[in-house]
């Protein structure tokens, strides 16, 4: 029986290079279920054929979403070989808990959830696509995933700052340009809340150009606000490449430690007797 | 009495990570007058909410100046003991004339306004916004943002030619332009100043698309810009990066301080021996 | 014979500094085919020039088609030269299948294809263009192209995740874009696919206008994406920065290897006796 | 005789930190010429204003172009103390064929051409802003300039090949949009060249809106422009960013010149005699 359990964990978990060729096979089986269920959300979304295939996509559903469960359930019955440190229910927590794990619940729940609820949940499917992220499981890109990782965690502190500084600066820009464009324009600018949708399309220089400022000062607020948008790309993005800097140069430091010179010796440098005297 | 100042002082002032319980109670309850004094900003921004509630605003309003209020005097009163080398006078002219001070002043200096001029400065209040950055003054983040704020002092005049050079560039392109649209368009781009405006959505690639040029020779000149302003992107951008490097490499340099052999040890490092003996 | 062959070999390809004069000339002149080639292409691209001189098009179309066989079979004719460890067929074949192989192929390809099929390929003359890296091959770019090229290939892995998760946002945001204006603008957001359109005018911030969300809550999706833009802008960036840091640091370290005091000397580099000595 | 010319040099030339107080009020002065010609240029571009102050405009265009023509023969005079390895005349050609010796011409010629040619050449009167660079002569900014110039000329090759990979990539998308929206929007795309417009605001995610595809293989391509305008972007940013990190090193490297343990030792560290003895 737990032979059976270690493995199952080790087809549907153990999936990287030195996976067995099941593991693969599982998780290629698992790939392929995703990219059909996204493909079908796509195609739902074209009306007229929604509604002219609507019970074949059905019954895909149905099918993903059963394979999908019966994935779900028996993660969940593996969880203690995953969390070994932790006891059966408390494994099981952690696994629901887990990102992935709450990902892969969302990817079922949508099913279940009509039969509780009224609201439609469908599009919550289309959470699938981050399951694709297992992909990497699979593949080479495991490290640089996570050296990118590491360099975002590492430096959030500085790009939350920078992240603070931008909503600051989107709140002061929508407040000024309300009390300057609001009267003119009350249609564009009616609310602050409303002027934000031109302070982040300007800070962010998207500039749909359905809403941008007519009078003087308005444009000279912009203006500023673009400019500054600019500084808002330098900022994260310095902070980001020196962080990748250090990633490398971290890396080298582990491989290629440099030898001192003071090291080894046959003479002491300072007193000249040799090493083995003493 | 001195002592008291004292207690008030810690209390208003000494808000890191070693500050008293009153002291970090004080801080967030500042946080969320402000907090509170922003939402009302931007409610009062909804002409409907504003018109049914006004009186109920301008009660609030009046709850939260008083504390701002209360709390500059005491900032006041207690300048002497942030500025220590100063006298008293001295030291109060250095607090109410700081960055931080300007800002607690214009934080509360709107609502006694109108009973002196007529104009309308009550958006000002929206500067209360500002007060939030003493937030860092409370967590982890004191840190980075005094590296992310060295970084851009470091690198001020390189940061400022590139400044300057956009002025230049956005000059030149504007006159060029006026003379090459000015007559096809005499709406888009009726003088040089208001064609600052095109200019600037090119440069910084906002392009709203309410003013573009439509001939040729314009459109060619827009081009130029639009592609220069990648380098205004890459520019400020290379500085900035190259800054945080040379921001990590220092803080390792200070943390790793190599040994140098030449040092004069009183002690042989290798054999151990006093260094007097050779 | 064969000697002839090597001749031509040498002017066809090699055309760097130390090239003969007359490869340097015929690169020269391939390069002003390639030029006079693509003035055609755009002419023609004018409705009322090419009605005009539709056949003096024709006839420079021959010439400059028949020059580029002539240079092709030349190529294939000498592909043993080229890849001397492979045997005559199989050079020829592994010319044929080379970029620049199929490159040269496409540039007269377009010419011969209407005697075979109806569809009209003479656009793909402008991949002529591409020819024209072969420039590079002229003059002192080749070192820079080298680096460039070699950046992006080390970084091939960290660059195509991110390009892998942008493509999940876009997926995401396109999907749940869909389903909040979807109803209400059904022309601008008719399915998923067509969203796509606005995904990526928003997360690249080029933003046409053409198509931006009107609903609250669209926008708000709609900022958040903008703003993920600025990530998307940041991160391949820092990847990049922090690969020519990597790179300019290798060039250094070979160009500058450091003597370490540890390699066996056959005399000692203080005092230049023998080490056998001691 | 030479006594005055070299003094007149030193006020012209030589105000930097250490130039006399009357070199440093003449650059001040032309500083301030400058200034008001360009407020006349902005000022020349209100209609409304032009007509009315025609005659004051051009007496204050009269008094500047004296002083900038006095200046000119001025530097033309003394041009053999800037360039002393120069005879007379070829130091006066070397000063005239220089950049700031043709912008210095240029600053004055539009006011004398209309004797000789009809064409209007005052908007070349904007090229002044550019004698503006003289301005950081006098300050502490001249470091940080030539920091940033060396880094733009140090990566010219390699940032010459990004432009001209991005010249390629216009054309290529020009082309193939052409074909395919040529058809569909003949008076947005009716050319190759036309097509320019839209490449160019895509690429550089400018995106004014006013001409954008309509069809989905359009829109494909379209898309694939604006992501690839990410690239466009982060290349030159990573190039410049690993320039700047190479210069800040250089400097270090030159300031702090790391003392290699094995020089001044006492004793000899592979032998172990003392030092002295050899």
């Amino acid at each position: 029986m737990h032979k059976v359990k270690e493995t199952i964990f080790e087809i549907i978990e153990g999936a990287d290079e030195n996976g067995s060729r099941w593991s693969r096979f599982f998780d290629l089986f698992i790939v392929g279920l995703i990219t059909l269920s996204i493909l079908q959300v796509i195609l739902e979304s074209y009306r007229n054929i929604y509604t002219r295939y609507a019970e074949q996509f059905h019954a895909l559903e149905v099918i993903i979403v059963v394979f999908f469960t019966i994935e779900y359930l028996l993660r969940l019955w593996t969880a203690g070989l995953k969390y070994p440190q932790k006891g059966g229910m408390a494994a099981r927590l952690a696994f629901v808990s887990s990102a992935m794990g709450l990902i892969d619940l969302l990817a079922i729940l949508p099913f279940y959830m009509p039969f509780l609820i009224a609201v439609d949940l469908r599009f919550i499917r289309i959470l699938r696509v981050v399951r694709l992220l297992r992909v990497f499981k699979l593949n080479r890109y495991l490290k640089a995933v996570r050296i990118v990782g590491s360099v975002i965690m590492e430096k959030r502190s500085e790009l939350s700052i920078t992240i603070f500084v931008t909503f600051l600066l989107l709140l002061l820009s929508s407040t000024i340009m309300y009390y300057l464009e609001g009267d003119v324009q009350p249609d564009s600018f009616p609310n602050i809340i409303s002027t934000f949708w031109w302070a982040i399309a300007t800070l962010t220089t998207v500039g749909y150009g359905d809403v941008y400022p007519v009078t003087g000062w308005g444009r000279l607020i912009s203006g500023i606000i673009a400019l500054l948008g600019i500084g808002l790309v330098a900022l994260p993005t310095g902070i980001i490449s020196a962080a990748f800097v250090e990633e490398l140069e971290k890396v080298k430091n582990k491989k290629t430690k440099p030898k001192l010179p003071e090291e080894n010796y046959r003479y002491c440098p300072y007193c000249g007797r040799p090493m083995e005297e003493h």
